[in-house]
């Protein structure tokens, strides 16, 4: 599928192209610049862009470039960082710019890690209130009158309409696959715990994950190499081996995967037209070689919604308790409710969810005996109006178990706005996860390209 | 120390004299199962022991020694399994018969890991009603009108009554190093999820700890060498890299250490008995070349032990909730009150308390920067009358923040009860830990040998 017309490049190739110096840091960033000139009045992506520092930054990266210094896939790519998340310098407001206007005073681990690995910090995106579920500004570059998807908002549309190469996210229910698929970019969630939170806003610990967004599988395989890995100012953070994705995706390492499809109530919750997108993609992949299963979810799925509800109710009520005491007023009405909701919940109750949690994570990885990875939908359709961020049914499985998934753009709908695929992988397989997404993509660009 | 009067072999010992054909597994499992027949009737350490299975065992071991196949350190030895742990084909009670006489249908990962590893499974030891904290029928070899400790009373007992030469525990709150110094054996509660929990009766899933009883640090080396690491069917196991702890305990490799001393109202939970054996063992340290610094406690250790509480009783509410209010009148006073309290926490205080869990354990962390190891006195002072299974004060701080802990006797209070010292580690650095435990050890030992 092509990309939002005008919006061509990739991590990928302008990486290459500095690396070879076809074109400097400045320039690349500048042209970031330029397309938030050119579009952020309209569709209000960010909170804040730091234009002297991102050219402070691309200069320095190119005095580095021309002593042969090379940071990485990443130097002199510009990056925009989800508002939830610290960056040095620039306030966190959250989407709550009445409560939290103080500039941080150092970069979250994950941004720090992007910056050694040579990116350009454009800016912080918009995010929804408290990244939950009540609709900021920002607008679906694809059609203004479309949500772009919540609650990294800003992220995907950045994204999507030029202004960066990529951007971090997160995602609590469906906030990163969802807005990437709405304004028809990637998207990854690792696998829980992969990727440090610190300095990132909580909104439910037990369900927070940040990620990257960006516009192909590869250029979300260099982000997350660049940000996975145990970080000590995070002890919860996994102490897994981190994995090497970009180094899985040479081409000879791909095969047609086995796809288990997630048949039944669930799949069912998609609208015609994103399971017409995903029959056609699932037809090529087969066409070229890939088996596709069908799976049956394990039974657990039933009150997975109602506990993920739960959980991330009472999270967010314990996080915000004091604050929302004393300035309840401030809170938009969708965090409120879930806040409230908290406040009711029963220490059994959510001990109950958080064991149904762990249960279903360790039942799920069995289904990868007989299967690669699950495909799915990436959303429910496409992007609807303004007055919501849409419906994550597709996405909060994954945040609430764990599991990690890989979505990209497929096809348009027939009002012509992006829909998008989703794999989920094993717990800390990134690797086999990226190869199995890499593979889809590449066979469905063939495809295209073909005709 | 002298061990329990007559009770002085060890699982290093007896394995030695094993492999170099002095003995036979036969041998030394009847001389456990002479131990048992000698003082079951006054100890009642164990629910059931299993002498025909651990016969069959043992000469399957011989004949394997005899093909000159050996399993390891623990090939031949006796051990004992805390009756919330499953043992293939015996019932698991957790303390109540009432409700739990199903045999169980396999081994519980550790078990299996012990049965690989070529140990004898002698039975299941007692353990509280449900691992808390109202006194089982259990008694203290050391005085038949003393505590044994709990809830691993069996356990410690079996181990220092020459019963089996190492068994399993658990701890939650303080039920391996409490009863381990009550009865003048040594325990090692390791890192939080180092061990699998898979087929073990759960009391709060955020505190509770699997690990080995056994009469010196190098004994408790080999038993956790054998159940560390990774499981599979416990996806939230750790997935670190398993320490090599016996590997670690190399004479040459044992220095004097930097010691942290808990100073404060926290040590002063202690009685005078214990605080006088803790300076004489300390003294014995810094006179063999060891440095002994203050160290104070973060201030989250305020707020610890009403946050420990409060966990235990939401988790243990919550798993139980169904079996209690179905057969509520046969719990026990203290299990009763813990499951009563946990109904009335509500979900905010819960995640309050485990994000409080979180920052304390990440606290800790930078002690370590500082020292090789924090030491206190194993429990408060030595085993108090058998109304009570004693206070868990200088336990239950490790439980809740994860660190790991070494505990051996190091003394005798003045009536003659074990006194010992328990040594904390960094998370996850269990070959540390050990050395610093090893050294300590092995000086007062040399130190005894010399008087």
């Amino acid at each position: 599928m092509k990309l939002f017309p005008g919006v061509e490049e990739t991590i990928e190739g302008v990486s290459h192209a500095l690396r070879t110096g076809q074109r400097t840091c400045v320039e690349v960033t500048e042209a970031c610049l330029a397309a938030i000139d050119a579009r952020e009045d309209e569709l209000h992506a960010w909170t804040v862009v730091d234009r002297d520092g991102a050219r402070a930054q691309a200069e320095e990266l190119d005095l580095d470039l021309g002593q042969r210094h090379w940071h990485g896939f990443l130097h002199g790519v510009p990056i925009g960082v989800k508002d939830i998340i610290d960056v040095a310098g620039l306030p966190t407001t959250a989407g709550c710019p009445q409560l939290h206007s103080e500039p941080a005073r150092s970069d979250a681990t994950i941004v720090a890690r992007l910056r050694a690995a040579g990116a350009v910090i454009v800016g912080k995106t918009v995010t929804t209130q408290f990244a939950s579920f009540d609709p900021a500004e920002t607008r679906n570059p694809w059609a203004l009158d479309r949500t772009p998807g919540g609650s990294s908002s800003g992220s995907a549309v950045a994204v999507a309409s030029g202004m960066c190469l990529g951007a971090l996210g997160t995602q609590t229910g469906g906030s990163i696959t969802r807005p990437a698929t709405y304004c028809g970019v990637a998207g990854c969630k690792p696998t829980y715990r992969l990727v440090s939170l610190h300095g990132v806003v909580p909104l439910a610990p037990s369900l927070d994950h940040p990620g990257p967004i960006a516009r192909t599988v590869t250029d979300l395989a260099i982000l997350l190499d660049a940000i996975a890995g145990y970080d000590r100012r995070d002890p919860e953070s996994a102490r897994e081996p981190t994995p090497a994705v970009l180094a899985a995706l040479e081409e000879s390492s791909l095969r047609p995967p086995k796809l288990g499809r997630l048949r039944g109530p669930f799949e069912d919750l998609a609208e015609a037209a994103a399971l017409e997108a995903l029959e056609a993609a699932l037809e090529k992949f087969k066409a070229a070689g890939a088996k596709v299963l069908d799976v049956q979810l394990p039974g657990e799925f039933n009150s997975l919604f109602r506990c993920h509800r739960m959980l991330m109710a009472a999270e967010a009520a314990s996080w915000h308790e004091e604050q929302f005491r004393q300035h309840g007023e401030v809170y938009a009405p969708s965090i409120r409710q879930l806040i409230e909701e908290g406040f009711g919940v029963a220490a059994t109750e959510y001990v109950r969810c958080r064991r149904h949690q762990s249960r279903l994570r360790r039942t799920l990885q069995g289904v990868f005996d007989s299967v690669h990875a699950l495909v799915c939908p990436a959303t429910t359709g496409p992007a609807p109006d303004r007055s919501t961020t849409g419906d994550p049914a597709f996405n909060s499985p994954w945040s609430y178990s764990g599991l990690p998934t890989v979505s990209f753009p497929i096809a348009l709908s027939p009002e012509g706005l992006p829909l998008g695929l989703q794999i989920v992988g094993r717990d800390f397989a990134e690797a086999d996860l990226f190869r199995v997404a890499a593979w889809c993509e590449r066979t469905l660009h063939r495809e295209l390209a073909q005709t």
